[in-house]
């Protein structure tokens, strides 16, 4: 069964959506966020776990996957899904981030990418074919384009190089797809700079994906920038494809995301603040490890209908922090989890009743008095 | 409700006995294992989780509590099984046996012991009425008297003055108890001398507790001498109150004890041995960070039926080991704590049939063998 992508609901105050995403391994409700399961697991969680948070799709990565256990290995044993027994979608990325975040680790030739591992220090070559030929090994539902993480800051002229490099490689994947099951996203580069997005745009759609990402945002850019960039550039996209917005992000910039017309997040946030310990809420977030959670017999958060919060004190979550308990690190990722989850269903429930612009309005006003 | 001991079969061919304790909290069949949860938590186990491995009953660890969070703050925060969300029967164990491993940091006087905490190497005072106190806070179903841990080797006079210690001590604590919901359990100590232990088994005894326990073994001595006094003193102890043999031990060390007539045991091999990566099996126990499980698609154990061996491979297990991924300790502590709560329920099994002493030569072979 092939991929397909229907929109349900064009938002009338903004460029927000509704749609669903159908793959091999089910449906997708966008807007979408996709926990990160780098190594073969979400951190910390059980699949049944995840799914009890709400979540419809995970990601995969690609570089991580690659390197240990290997994706042939990961093949053998029956795929990605059935390795790590989690039977619905999964998102792969193509590596090349990871890849990029390797600096001096690595070096970017015309053809693909030298890379040594983090692991081990052996030598690897990524090319746009085989970052396909991998993630056709894992067998993802939704397959990412090798592209090159155009850097912030950037001179144009680097910008437009590193484009024209990302949009080679687009087609190279795009050739060197074998498998109809599986989707596949082309990526929009072209740092910071508007009119070089734009022609991105055009480029990589001329292609024609399955859907298209925003690539080469949360790099360290100031956030106006990626705010203007999502901004100006996500309704220049097909309005039939699924669009994703790579690495982002807090909760503040998925509702900011969304308003704009994104309909996939991706981000280590939620998983990774909940193993430092600290937990969001619709009003403060909680730095667990204080003092003042002593005797707190509360949960984390009254309105949250997690298994965290419905079953452990703000106290008993300071305690088992404090005492380095594995079991921290496994409730704090629940309830991060299942508060992003929560975030998608009251957006895409302020979307089916129309009230999104009223939603998104008040979600940032009470984060910002904050 | 006050504690109650039915001793359900005595075995014709041993001393091994079926039996049933009922607690405030609910039934424990009996012989029983208790997992270990030494701050609140069984290391990396949901109480969910411990309970669908089939434990009834856990341990709690006084010594870690008493330092964090503060038995005081469990109390106000509605005792231990609410603290956390662990609504079945705990023991707690006295502190003493913690306390003694301190050594350099811990003074025995008449009165208790002085020692300063691993946390932060503040002082403390152990005495018989605290121990009592601070268990009576926690509000286990099961608290067990101070004793004085005689170390091996120890002369006879020392194991004699030792003992005299925590005969005074088990006096001290039975006067201070106040709440009539919580058991209390005598031990029995004396060391490696059995005519010492059987004075032991009278001075306790003759005080009257809800269940005796075999305390100072699993220290150090050679097995069998552990197994000799096991096997000698057992059998003198009341036969109408349940008998605990304190931290211990392997599978083969529990198969063992039951036919000695031990109703419960506890012992941190099998959570302890999962974060390490050793997996038990009734056959072969598994390393699992060893190459040869690297593309090895069946569970640990085709014979088990726990979560982990339903859903998981080997490679998989592997991979998250050598990863380090927090998933690998969740999914190995879940298959040896099923491994041992089905051993439980093999041996109650076979006592019920009256199979068991088949049941223990079958399993001490077939362990031998390997």
């Amino acid at each position: 069964m092939s991929f397909q992508f229907n929109l349900i609901t064009q938002d009338a105050d903004t460029y927000a959506r509704l749609g669903e995403m159908i793959t091999p391994h089910g449906i997708v409700n966008t807007p979408a966020f996709m926990p990160v399961g780098t190594q073969g697991t979400v951190k910390s969680m059980l699949p049944e776990e995840i799914k009890n948070c709400g979540a419809e799709i995970i990601l995969g990565n690609t570089y991580h996957l690659y390197l240990r256990p290997g994706h042939e290995t990961i093949s053998k044993l029956g795929g990605l899904h059935r390795f790590m027994n989690w039977p619905d979608p999964i998102l792969t990325d193509s590596g090349g981030f990871q890849v990029y975040s390797l600096g001096a680790l690595r070096k970017i030739t015309p053809d693909g990418v030298m890379f040594r591992s983090h692991i081990d220090g052996s030598r690897h070559f990524l090319s746009p074919q085989k970052a396909i030929d991998i993630q056709e090994a894992l067998g993802s539902d939704i397959m990412m384009c090798l592209d090159e993480c155009t850097p912030y800051p950037a001179t144009l002229s680097q910008s437009e190089e590193s484009l024209n490099l990302t949009v080679k490689w687009a087609n190279l994947c795009k050739e060197a797809k074998t498998n109809s099951d599986q989707a596949l996203f082309g990526i929009i580069q072209g740092g910071s700079y508007p009119d070089l997005r734009k022609q991105a745009v055009e480029q990589i759609v001329s292609i024609c994906f399955d859907g298209y990402a925003l690539g080469g945002v949360s790099v360290g850019e100031p956030k106006e920038i990626m705010y203007k960039i999502t901004d100006s550039i996500t309704p220049l996209l097909p309005a039939d494809k699924p669009r994703y917005l790579m690495g982002v992000g807090t909760p503040e910039d998925i509702v900011f995301g969304v308003s704009c017309g994104i309909d996939m997040f991706d981000c280590v946030i939620p998983t990774r603040c909940a193993r430092h310990g600290l937990l969001f809420t619709n009003s403060e977030n909680i730095v667990i490890k204080n003092a003042r959670w002593r005797e707190d017999n509360n949960p984390v958060d009254e309105m949250c209908d997690c298994y965290t919060c419905k079953n452990y004190s703000r106290a008993y979550l300071r305690h088992l922090y404090v005492a380095g308990e594995i079991l921290a690190m496994v409730l704090n990722t629940i309830h991060n989890v299942r508060y992003y989850m929560r975030l998608m269903e009251q957006i895409r429930a302020a979307l089916k009743e129309g009230s999104f612009l009223k939603f998104k309005k008040d979600f940032l006003n009470k984060k910002m008095i904050l």
